[in-house]
């Protein structure tokens, strides 16, 4: 994702430069200041004109190249020599300008989450003729679940194996164990309780896998009679909420490993993660948490104590009903949810007349990323 | 992955206990201890008979049981009584033995990384026809690609698609949008480097993804004329080496955000992530380096000041001969990576009279780490 920002016209007023940096005031009063090694590191010729990428290492350059010129040949460029290099460099000024890196213009590469509680106006319902036929109901319904992690279609021809061609409107799928495709119902010999008719509590799927599935699909074939409600809750507003209250117990959820595992004949996964994951700006990137799968813990005992209550705590947030929405899927319903952020969960149910029957899918982030870059690629702002 | 220790019996000298902590001394002389808490917590008859997954969450459990009594039945087996609890638990004393959570017997979920500079002896040519007759050997293929990182096959049917067949051996394959299956070799109008006749120094494939490929697998099926060596390094001792060397400049990579992307017509990926990925322990986890998607960085000044030296350091490392393997695939050879920690690379080629041609497919770790645990699951200890 290009960083929104930036569309006014990059007009220049006053280009400045020493031997280290480049400063530009564009006419909307804006300075951007550029390194001379960045503007080294960047220079277009160096990009292969076919694909875009570099052709250089950052081994190839100079280690500490002073810029000698700078010169606005037309409206629209920057041509920039160095000392002691005889080639110069046209940049494009709109480019220099989307490029600038300054506090207020530093780029996010994915679109802000946007929490909910319970519930959010934003996250949508839209019929799956309106996303085949029609680029902005497609972008609607990828909008919901890449700022929400979740959003649902309607009208989902009841038919086996269509939740894969709904997972190719938005991406890849992935293969695990379980298969491209797996039905969620109630088996005689289950290799796992999601395969019964068990209620389950709010989890995330598949904690014990590398890379853990990042969107699930599941679309409604038939629902029970009796049960088997629907729970979803933003763990990323659960997180936020406890880093608030209790930035202690945030703290020993985001740095304690905890095992998961699932074992049948033919699979036998093990991965370790925290509860709460940080990416490299601390911020929080993935909640896993599934009650099923946590192995038993494996700590030093002064961590373990600390541990446990961090994880009742955690798990009674989790039932805290101002987080939940249920909801009955009915035939025909799709829900997709970012599984690294939206815990899912089910009340009970009873197979009575007919037998309740989800089809599910995994698929991966690029993809659905890509897919929404794409829509948007042409267009002046991310849709808020 | 079991860890593969406590395979003597599990015999017991004495157990001790007060309210809060068991302690049991075993007959080999070792004393494991285990609090109240943690044993509630993994109470076997909280787990589903036929699935083995917890049917409790910790949200269920009482916040501190205090241990009432404890006895030994039988040989085998331990059972435990809480104050306030009318249902006792019977353990198995193998179990209990295994899970023994003692700075020294505390589990890891992964076999070893060995590291290796140019070569090692660990790291094995295995023939196709021998995977795919003999567990063993298919167990020496996997365990020189986990162990390692990198392994080989030789005598693959030079036959399209047949790398597919040789990565369902592993797991399971990871679609992108480059395909299930993908042709390296020189395009007339390339949308990536790679489908030139361009030498690529040392990188990893696709840190613009999310998640990044975990294993590639590249089945040899036609080599050229003049050039195209394969070059690979273990980018997990260049880490440590560097860690070692300077661990300032290893500290600015495992935490500046390092920005890829890739676009073309129907494509736009973007993630962002350090050069060197640290997991939740701070050891490193996974190396991302390609210095064709890199973007221009966007950080504040004086990170820039301190980013680009170390990363100029790392590309200088990643040409040192020392830590290069560099080989000539021939037809039928078929090398598997793992790309959060093998770079790979190839010289410059030139296609005369054969056209060089590579098949490649991505590969999941989980699927790969499954067939390994599974393989091993009977026998007493992991291969070294």
């Amino acid at each position: 994702m290009d960083r929104n920002l930036c569309l006014e016209p990059a007009t220049v007023a006053t280009v400045l430069h020493d031997e280290r940096q480049l400063r530009i005031t564009w006419a909307d009063g804006h300075t951007s200041i550029f390194d001379s090694l960045w503007l080294r590191d960047n220079c277009p010729q160096d990009r292969d004109p076919r694909t875009g990428q570099r052709l250089v290492d950052i081994a190839d350059l100079p280690q500490d190249p002073k810029l000698l010129s700078v010169r606005q040949p037309d409206d629209n460029s920057l041509e920039i020599l160095w000392v002691d290099e005889p080639r110069s460099a046209q940049f494009s000024l709109s480019w220099i300008r989307r490029h600038c890196y300054c506090d207020q213009h530093r780029c996010s590469t994915r679109p802000a989450a946007v929490l909910w509680r319970g519930s959010a106006d934003g996250i949508r319902r839209v019929r799956y003729s309106d996303v085949l036929r029609n680029q902005d109901a497609l972008g609607d319904w990828l909008t919901s679940l890449i700022r929400y992690g979740i959003t649902f279609l309607s009208e989902v021809p009841c038919e086996h194996g269509r939740v894969l061609s709904v997972a190719a409107l938005a991406g890849y799928v992935t293969e695990t164990n379980y298969g491209r495709i797996f039905d969620v119902w109630s088996l005689p010999d289950p290799n796992h309780l999601a395969y019964t008719d068990a209620g389950l509590g709010l989890h995330t799927d598949n904690p014990y896998r590398d890379p853990v599935p990042g969107f699930q699909f599941l679309h409604c074939l038939q629902s029970s009679d009796e049960g088997g409600d629907s729970l979803f809750a933003d763990g990323f507003a659960v997180a936020a909420d406890m880093k608030d209250r209790d930035p202690d117990v945030f703290a020993v959820l985001s740095r304690t490993p905890v095992r998961f595992t699932f074992k049948d004949a033919d699979s036998d996964l093990t991965a370790e993660r925290p509860l709460i994951s940080l990416d490299h700006r601390g911020d929080t990137a993935a909640i896993h948490y599934n009650n099923r799968s946590i192995a038993p813990p494996s700590l030093p005992s002064e961590e373990m104590q600390r541990y446990y209550p961090a994880y009742r705590l955690f798990s009674q947030m989790l039932r805290d009903p101002r987080y939940i929405m249920r909801l009955r899927l009915r035939p025909g319903d799709l829900v997709a949810f970012y599984n690294h952020r939206v815990l899912h969960g089910r009340t009970g149910f009873r197979d009575l007349g007919v037998r309740r029957h989800l089809q599910g899918c995994y698929v991966s982030p690029d993809g659905v990323f890509s897919t929404f870059a794409l829509l948007h690629r042409n267009q002046e702002r991310v849709p808020a």
